[in-house]
């Protein structure tokens, strides 16, 4: 029996530029799926398409229990979380011997598979891997990691990232003229922003103008406005909406002292705050008497 | 005896983006201000740096009475309309035989001498000529007029425009990879909008663009952002901040049908609102009647 965890992702910056090959900067933060895989004949307990597809990938049977701190559809890259921890924990139990590396890749071949094509690789690798991942050009890079402190506030308004994607492309197809600067503000807000990741507070001016600029995209939702705004007021650095917008989550970076409060802000706008920090693992081996107290079994 | 009148104005795309050379829209829009100039030796009995440039401007002497619906320092022009209307009245009284582009030009001078330079030149133009305007390099172009039913939001936040301006040029000066891409993208929505006058519904979502662009900018305001999310959630068409920024004034493009609901929204979040609608006439003059009924004299 093997158990291994991957934590959920937040895009700090970029989120929807980086479809256009525009940089974005995303993290791992902590709320995380945790996966316990048993070989055996038997298959997978849990029903779904990811995890039928890491047994399928990895070409083994076994069974699976799978407990999730991670609220899932809400653009915090569950469905990777759970993806990577599956893979990592079916390597272990049967010592198939990949690499962190390899169930990067091999997670996104699922995830693209069960998502027909449109999943990002920045989800699983950021899973992966941990930490703060710069994605320009194609290519990752770790930054060096932070210690902040995020509030992530959970709209439970559902969305669907496909459709803001095709959303935003159609926009820029038929107003170029409109959407191509903004997505080029978003890169430079990006690139600047790289050099002030020890900064929360400089840091939170851009996330704010990012937020800005996705809100002039189109891909932002009364409630997200909402729950930036009352972070703000509550006293966050900064605050945007994180993923693909139009429902799904937003997250504040905050002052430490601060962080109770913008949690009370969100969750008083009938939204569900996650009061958390960078996650610097990625997919990491548990011992058992650490999950059975995490999963109350 | 002579009484004018002179309307006020808001911006309905480009602010902020003028200052740099941009294209913008504005309209003159109904609430007014009314004076009355009546020869005499007498010194004008409102104490008005805008009021006295003009006596001595024009180069005789008389007495002024002001009736204003504009509510001040909110951007809606009503140093200009004060001015406009002021140089009318006096024009008539005297009868000196100045033209209406005489007397916004020299509204223009009035306001620049006493705004130490930093007057704009589109708000005595406005407020002269009524209608919609197109700034663009400079010139100014009557366009087609709309029936547009317009709700504008006031703060009661009080603010500077010269400090505002002020802040966006020295943002852009300090990050034009970010600033730049943002005024190229609020010249698009404007050129864009131009083409869609006479469709509210398709010119409120430009208007909703262009807010997030402004909010991109830094020149939004709290209060600004809410009683934007208010009137769109009462049903406006679209809503931006109009002005400066920073506090003033918002407005909100509606259906007919829904100019009550959207005022009622903005006065519940403790605003002042005014339905209101364009204004064709520009400085016009008014029957002694009518003003004593407006004014209550």
């Amino acid at each position: 029996m093997a158990t291994w965890s991957a934590p959920g992702k937040v895009f700090l910056f970029g989120e929807h530029a980086v479809v256009f090959g525009k940089p974005g900067i995303a993290m791992a933060v902590k709320p995380r799926v945790y996966v316990t895989v048993r070989k055996g004949r038997h298959p997978p307990r849990v029903k779904s398409p990811y995890i039928e597809g890491c047994f399928s990938e990895m070409d083994v049977k076994g069974s699976v229990y799978v407990h999730s701190q991670l609220p899932s559809s809400s653009g915090l890259g569950s469905s990777a979380a759970v993806t990577v921890a599956t893979l990592s924990a079916i390597n272990d139990e049967f010592d198939l011997g990949r690499t962190r590396a390899d169930i990067a890749d091999m997670a996104f071949a699922i995830e693209k598979k069960v998502q027909k094509g449109r999943a990002s690789p920045t989800d699983t690798y950021v899973s992966s891997h941990g930490g703060i991942v710069l994605i320009k050009e194609g290519t990752k890079r770790r930054l060096p990691p932070q210690s902040f402190n995020i509030v992530i506030g959970n709209t439970l308004v559902s969305h669907s990232t496909s459709r803001m994607v095709e959303m935003v492309g159609s926009f820029k197809q038929q107003e170029p003229d409109i959407v191509d600067p903004i997505l080029d503000s978003i890169d430079a807000v990006c690139m600047t922003a790289i050099h002030h990741l020890s900064d929360p507070k400089i840091l939170g001016r851009y996330m704010d103008i990012n937020h800005a600029l996705l809100e002039a995209l189109g891909v932002s939702h009364p409630t997200l406005t909402r729950l930036v705004m009352a972070a703000r007021a509550a006293g966050a650095y900064g605050a945007k909406l994180t993923g693909a917008g139009g429902g799904g989550c937003m997250i504040a970076l905050c002052p430490k002292r601060s962080k109770t409060r913008v949690a009370g802000a969100i969750e008083g706008c009938d939204a569900k705050a996650i009061i958390t920090t960078i996650d610097t693992d990625g997919a990491r081996k548990e011992h058992e008497g650490k999950i059975a107290r995490k999963t109350g079994r």
